[in-house]
């Protein structure tokens, strides 16, 4: 057995924000083209090097004039000079303006000599007199008057945008208006993200799952986040289980970056890799946390060849606790370092739709949900979103889109309460709360029927467990396949009726052409679990039959070879008998002719959509219930289906 | 006088939405790479195509058995069963569990056959037993404990993630255990700028002020407006004067984008060609639209060369105009077209500062500053920020970043009271309004002082004015430089003391030595306005001269040539003096001395940092005020000032 590392003495989480927040991350100042800029923070404070405009500007369409010349000038008794030339924007002026004259001038021209003012247009007439022009003005104005003199805009030397200023388009708009097409900015902290798994494979490559090959899930996940934090995330290549190039990553990495992460390796080796390479070129900070999860969360120090240091943090394995440590303990780090506030948007007021009891002892992140109701549904008296606990610490990548973000649960809060208030800290600002909770059945047409909505969550958690929730009070609606033993109160929203039954493989090699074969014959069957639709109208079969043949249900099943053998999804017996691993799969007539394979049927059943009674009238049932009324168009292209 | 453009029949706002809402400007959907999908929009739903994990996979370090092996066993009791191998993650496992055996498991390795539990190592002993190993187990197990079965995450032909989903680190991470490297997505609208104005300048260019040259602002700030909605803009290089070159140019951005921008061209010629455009390849939809900024809104469809089409928007010209009509008209269809919602920040509720009067008879689009007082100050019932009016249509860029959105005021809204809660639309989602709100004198020191604090606002009014305004109640600080003749009640934080006098050219070639040789010799002058407390110091000076001289300060400054040349901020005079434009300017001895002047010392005046009473114990203030402790630091750098 190798040699297993223990956490007996765990830090306190405040200690790992301090040891953390010791390692400083941030990156030199660079120099960006303007168009690249946005989203930036400002490195220094930007002052005017030139005044704009730079030459005194006419704000109006009209005629340049000496303002003294036009006093007295009323609707009444206009006043009239002559007209000795013109000025457009963008055109050096070639007149001057006498006293007793004149000039036209477009928005933006450089005023002409001589002349103090503009009068707009609108307040003049062409006069024709002997062959020349003369302009009649029905208005007097004053020095200035529509005109910006050079510098009203910004003046050469003032504090145009102060360092941290963050860069949006108004403020390119202002860079712009100084002619800067350069503009110093803080730089992105540069984190490298280091795979340490051996089973881990990058997406896009072949898996093999005999070895136990999965997708890397984290450090995709993890890079994401980096760049949405304002960091350069650098994928290094996966070592695989070649420890001397492990190493040598993590130190090409440390000589690169300014932080270098990487998530709970499961092998022992690649860890003891790490921590050679922290011994030997920096310190190791920290080891181990009081915080679930997170608890072997590792902090350490690194020197690097330039003289300079960079960070390690290790983070946990599991998707779900990989992205909770970053998001509540490294992404302030790199926020920091990149000079970037939180955003606004990070965090979420909600109140708990259900109580919750802990007894951790120690900071427990809870992964939640959340579920947008607003003050719609009946006797709800806050627009904060409900927050329900997920994940139960399966490790599962789904739970990465079921919940939305973590409680932050004090290791002596031993209850939080239905209705209690918790802030939320969103897995990404960009998380918004879906606007719709289903939980049930699993069903192909129910996938489609789930695209014509805006935002909803679906859980497919089975028939039998969907009704149970929708009993407790979180859920929007429930979807039910075939038969239930459970009477659970709720509006019923419609459905549709699919085709169920053996599937076999293409050509029914065994000549199955019934349940009875099941029971009777040697063959090997994969079923579903008891929470889904498609078992209870089997064992419903079942029981008919054990009525027949005035048996129990239990002699029948103990004759079926894998009726115990139970799997997650509808289309997943289906693709058991396609790899060969089974002669006869539960599942739907629709499944089987998409995957080629032949179907035995054993009867319909309904699938129907409940609505919890206090939640019918929200805007989001009312959009389920009304693409429910197009359902057709969904059913008509399914094989054994109906409305 | 070219042929001007009137707008009669002003199309109401809505109509203008409605006839942007007609234009079609979403894109195709396209493939891009997994590490490029932050932030974008699923095209498609995305179901997952094999089992997550594929296979059997041990969740624990530590044994795996046949479970039925372990029944029974106990602390007091335990099983001991042969261990026949072991299975590593990543690797394929060459062992099989007969009964009465186990086999080591790390986790995430793939389960032997034969096993269908596994104990974790915390509850085993190893026991050497004759030269064999065995292991004693202390639990027993049942079968598919710590065993997550193939699919168990997420099962082949299940709905992973739905159509219009943004993908967000944790969708990445979901999307890379289904193993895709590319993610279908929805296309950005490719979004044209074109510019029009003739004297328009590309930022980085070089500017000629004898021409009226300004750089363009609009192009910059909408481009990075149009990349924050979702859209990717594309600049269409300038055509300056040149007409036809024009005209080629709006014809290729019609056939490459979606959607075509421009921005109030002051030149008729330049609209003219966007009409033969517009009326040659597609429709006007409309001309003119009842809105404050934005009447000369102009909306079209154009026909793109290969059988599609484009759409054209004309937003007015100054920046503020255009970025306001950018915001409230055209992000919500580029948004619609990438499927992005409206962020949640792009709107904040505030409330007004002071009452507002209204006359417009047509929908405002107010430009606004906010300050985020939160409930600190005295007698602040509301964490809600302060909302002021800000560009009194000036067409400032300056406003851009005095402004941080718009308040839409209906054109029957007479009033808005102080206090009245509006919603303000933010310029960018990205705004935070500032900390602290300062205003009145500018001044070297006070810039640098400003770059010590997070998120300050000041705008240099002077110091007169800006007395004013504190008064009237908005900002939380005036700064006032020189004697002033307003008394208002405020709490004094600090300040600085600062050299004055008159600014001359480097060895003071016209030999001037004092204030009297302004009003006796023939000297050309430049002054500041007299809002300035610079300007009060001089007068005060030219008052002290006059008594002397007994005659009115006015006999005096009507000697000066120049007494009424105003400019705008501190180095303005001095930059006058550098080009030569004049031969003598009010300064500061910092300022002369930075920009090779000479200088003759007149005095010197203080500059004092005073806070409203009702804000002087905001956090904001007390940092200002901590940041006003170190100013020696600052002081100690420039010229002519001490503490």
């Amino acid at each position: 057995m190798s040699d297993r590392k223990e956490f007996r003495d765990l830090a306190e989480p405040a200690a790992a924000r301090d040891a953390i927040a010791s390692l400083d991350l941030t990156p030199d100042p660079e120099s960006v083209p303007l168009d690249e800029a946005r989203g930036r923070v400002l490195a220094e404070r930007v002052d005017a090097g030139t005044d704009v405009p730079g030459f005194d500007r006419a704000s109006m369409d009209g005629y340049a004039v000496r303002a003294r010349d036009t006093f007295g000038a009323d609707e009444a008794d206009p006043v009239t000079l002559d007209l000795v030339g013109a000025v457009h924007a963008g055109v050096e002026p070639d007149v001057t303006v006498e006293p007793g004259t004149c000039a036209e001038v477009s928005t933006g021209a450089v005023m002409p000599d001589g002349a103090d003012a503009v009068v707009m247009v609108e307040r003049t007439d062409t006069v024709e007199d002997a062959g020349a022009t003369r302009i009649a003005f029905r208005t007097a104005v004053a020095p200035g008057d529509h005109v910006m003199v050079a510098g009203a805009d910004i003046a050469a030397g003032a504090r145009a945008l102060g360092p941290g200023t963050r860069l949006t388009p108004r403020e390119i708009g202002l860079l712009s208006a100084l002619g800067r097409d350069e503009v110093p900015v803080r730089g992105r902290p540069t984190v490298g993200i280091v795979s340490t798994g051996d089973e881990l494979v990058r997406p896009g490559e072949e898996l093999n799952p005999d070895r136990g090959e999965i997708y890397d899930v984290n450090s995709t996940t993890i890079a994401a986040g980096v760049a949405e934090a304002g960091g350069e995330p650098v994928l290094y290549p996966h070592a695989g289980d070649d420890y001397a190039e492990m190493e040598r990553i993590l130190r090409e990495a440390a000589d690169e970056c300014d932080l270098v992460l990487s998530s709970g390796s499961t092998s022992a080796s690649a860890v003891d890799v790490i921590y050679r390479v922290i011994e030997e070129r920096g310190e190791l900070l920290l080891h181990g946390v009081a915080v679930k999860p997170g608890k072997p969360m590792l902090i350490g120090r690194l020197d690097r060849g330039d003289g300079g240091e960079s960070a390690y943090v290790g983070l946990p394995g599991y998707p779900v606790s990989a992205l909770t440590i970053f998001r509540t303990f490294v992404t302030p780090a790199i926020r920091e370092a990149a000079g970037l506030p939180e955003p606004r948007t990070a965090t979420v007021e909600g109140r708990m739709a259900a109580g919750e009891r802990y007894a951790e002892g120690r900071l427990r992140y809870m992964p939640v949900g959340l579920l947008d109701i607003g003050t719609e549904a009946e006797g709800s008296d806050s627009d904060r979103p409900l927050v329900y606990p997920v994940d139960k610490g399966s490790g599962a990548t789904t739970s990465l889109v079921e919940a939305d973000g973590v409680v932050a649960v004090d290791p002596d809060t031993e209850y939080l309460n239905a209705g209690e208030s918790v802030s939320v800290q969103l897995f990404s600002p960009d998380v918004r709360p879906p606007t719709l909770l289903g939980v049930g059945e699993d069903d192909p047409a129910l996938n489609r029927l789930l695209d014509r909505l805006e935002r909803p969550r679906y859980l497919p958690v089975g028939s039998r467990e969907g009704l149970r929730r929708l009993r407790d009070g979180v859920p929007d609606v429930a979807v039910v396949a075939g038969p239930t033993d459970r009477e659970v109160d709720s509006v019923d929203l419609g459905g549709w009726s699919r085709g169920w039954g053996l599937v076999v493989p293409d050509g029914n090699p065994e000549g199955v052409d019934g349940l009875a074969e099941l029971v009777d014959r040697d063959l090997r069957f994969v079923n579903r679990s008891s929470d889904s639709g498609l078992r209870r109208s089997l064992d419903a079969a079942v029981d008919e039959l054990a009525a027949e043949r005035d048996v129990s249900r239990r002699a029948l099943t103990d004759g079926i070879d894998g009726y115990d053998r139970t799997v997650r999804a509808f289309e997943s017996p289906v693709r058991t008998v396609v790899r060969g691993d089974a002669d006869v799969g539960l599942g739907l007539r629709e499944t089987a002719e998409r995957l080629g394979c032949g179907f035995v049927p054993l009867g319909d059943q309904t699938v129907t959509v409940r609505a919890a009674p206090d939640r019918a009238d929200r805007d989001a049932v009312a959009a389920l219930d009304a693409a429910l009324d197009g359902i057709d168009a969904i059913t008509s292209g399914l094989a054994g289906y109906s409305v």
